[in-house]
């Protein structure tokens, strides 16, 4: 079966997820305080920021920095309007984002077994089927499911992804009920083929699915790929203030794409995100302020597109 | 008049033209010994690069890296099918690099009245009108003209520029036999939308005029543009070796749009470049210890996509 696509038409709302606060925060050793941490995240959602990765419910032998996910949970300024999700290993996570009260939990599945025996140590059926319990309480709880997927687009070890292997996921996780399918980049290998590929696999699978695209720029093809994704009617996109995150396998790479740099691509395209860009600009500065490190973002370092300067003062060079 | 658009096709050919040796040296301060530039540049052509600005034939005064602008292009293996271009500032700059042999010459002149005025000291119509001796002298020699444009999506004094303005400057090169107008994205504002409507504003008074795209990725979408320009169907494409080249106006921003992630966007992409991605990663590692600083450039960071680690030695992180 193949599906038609259609484009995301300009003025369309697209949806930027900040990730950040979970995929970010996850690589950073020094522990930042939880206040600092909530005003991190108040601050996104002064700029207009409603879907957050805000923390994971992992072990916190395993990721003390995130140890304190209930306690941000609790203490932010939480929009009426917010949809406040956290990821989740296995029941257990579950268990304890539904306590902590959080709008919807994203499971992890690495696409490649290679990485998911690496990263889980379980074979990507084992993850899957784990799940089962998971959705069931979150069904019980009213807590949507997002369906994660790690190494989407290309594996570190396999190298190669197919795309009928993301496609069979996605319709594992349409038949638990999850409300979307999330395609992660994780080790920055995504392209506009096999982005266009991927999405392609799971329409002609499960055409009702919701997806989410969340792209790593650690080639430098993040937002290219973007495009790609709103050529084929993609209206999710996950972003990380700053373009905090790292790619385990590329020293000095940068890891996620960008939110402010994201959120200016898609404004200046027509797009409507209800996120304001000096806002959000302002939570990556607080952001780099907190780690006393500078991120990759652009617009972090190169201010709004028409930014003025006073010919009297300035010195220009050719080109 | 509307001009129907059709996207680059995959696998077709797409021009990258190297703009390192002239757009990235020329902002750096300590001069680069003759010889040294002359082995980055037979690197660029030993991994297939065809197209380049070479150097400047400015004034050795106000540019003292390229002083050597005519030693460089003596001194370089010179493929039989390269193209070879300087940028000229003025006829001066054009008789000094028909003896120095190029194969064409790059002008140019801003959009935007005050950009003009503040970088070369004439309005865009006395620079324009000066053109046209150095087209007649071109035209007697057999050499190209390349008409370049600053400014081209935005200047940072007067904000907008009208794609009008862009489209009668493309009109007069037209009109004075250059074979090809240059729209150059100097101090990084184009965006999409400004991409399509340069485009299609040119496309409309000279339909035949070859157009070639000179993005910055001072705001983090050069990337994105180049997608939109592919779409647009335009085949020619500035980038500088590691992304090399600044921004004046936004300091720690990058410049230029990086050569080898170009390439491996468009390779990934199904077009053809005839560049090999392991050789322009190799001419960018040199000009990095060349100039003893980290450039932007991701692949130069991360590798091939298709990199492959041990799952016994690695360590992972879930995303």
């Amino acid at each position: 079966m193949t599906h038609a696509t259609t484009p995301a038409p300009e003025g369309s709302a697209i949806t930027v997820c900040e990730v950040g606060p979970r995929d970010g925060f996850q690589n950073i050793k020094t522990f930042i305080p939880t206040a600092r941490k909530i005003d991190i995240v108040n601050a996104m959602f002064a700029a207009g920021v409603r879907h957050i990765q805000i923390t994971s419910f992992v072990s916190p032998r395993a990721v003390p920095q995130l140890a304190d996910a209930a306690e941000v949970i609790a203490g932010v300024d939480r929009p009426a309007d917010a949809m406040l999700a956290a990821l989740i290993p296995n029941l257990k996570g579950a268990e304890r984002a539904a306590a902590a009260g959080v709008d919807a939990v994203h499971t992890v599945v690495s696409v490649s077994e290679t990485h998911n025996l690496k990263n889980v140590n379980r074979s990507v059926d084992q993850s899957l089927s784990e799940f089962d319990a998971v959705a069931a309480l979150m069904h019980r709880e009213g807590i949507a499911v997002e369906g994660g997927m790690a190494t989407a687009f290309g594996c570190p070890f396999e190298g190669i992804v197919p795309p009928e292997n993301v496609a069979r996921i996605a319709k594992y996780y349409h038949e638990l009920g999850a409300a979307s399918v999330s395609l992660g980049d994780t080790t920055g290998m995504a392209t506009p083929a096999t982005v266009k590929a991927a999405i392609q696999a799971i329409r002609a699978e499960v055409p009702d699915m919701e997806i989410t695209l969340h792209f790593h720029n650690t080639r430098g093809v993040g937002l290219a790929c973007v495009m790609t994704g709103l050529s084929e009617g993609v209206t999710h996109y996950d972003a990380s203030i700053g373009g905090l995150g790292g790619c385990p396998f590329a020293a000095g790479a940068t890891g996620n794409i960008c939110t402010e740099d994201l959120v200016y691509l898609l404004q200046e395209s027509g797009y409507e995100t209800g996120i304001d860009l000096e806002g959000i600009t302002a939570a990556a500065r607080l952001t780099q302020e907190t780690l006393g490190q500078t991120l990759p973002g652009q617009i972090l370092k190169a201010g709004p597109r028409l930014r003025r300067y006073d010919p009297q003062l300035t010195v220009t060079a050719e080109g």
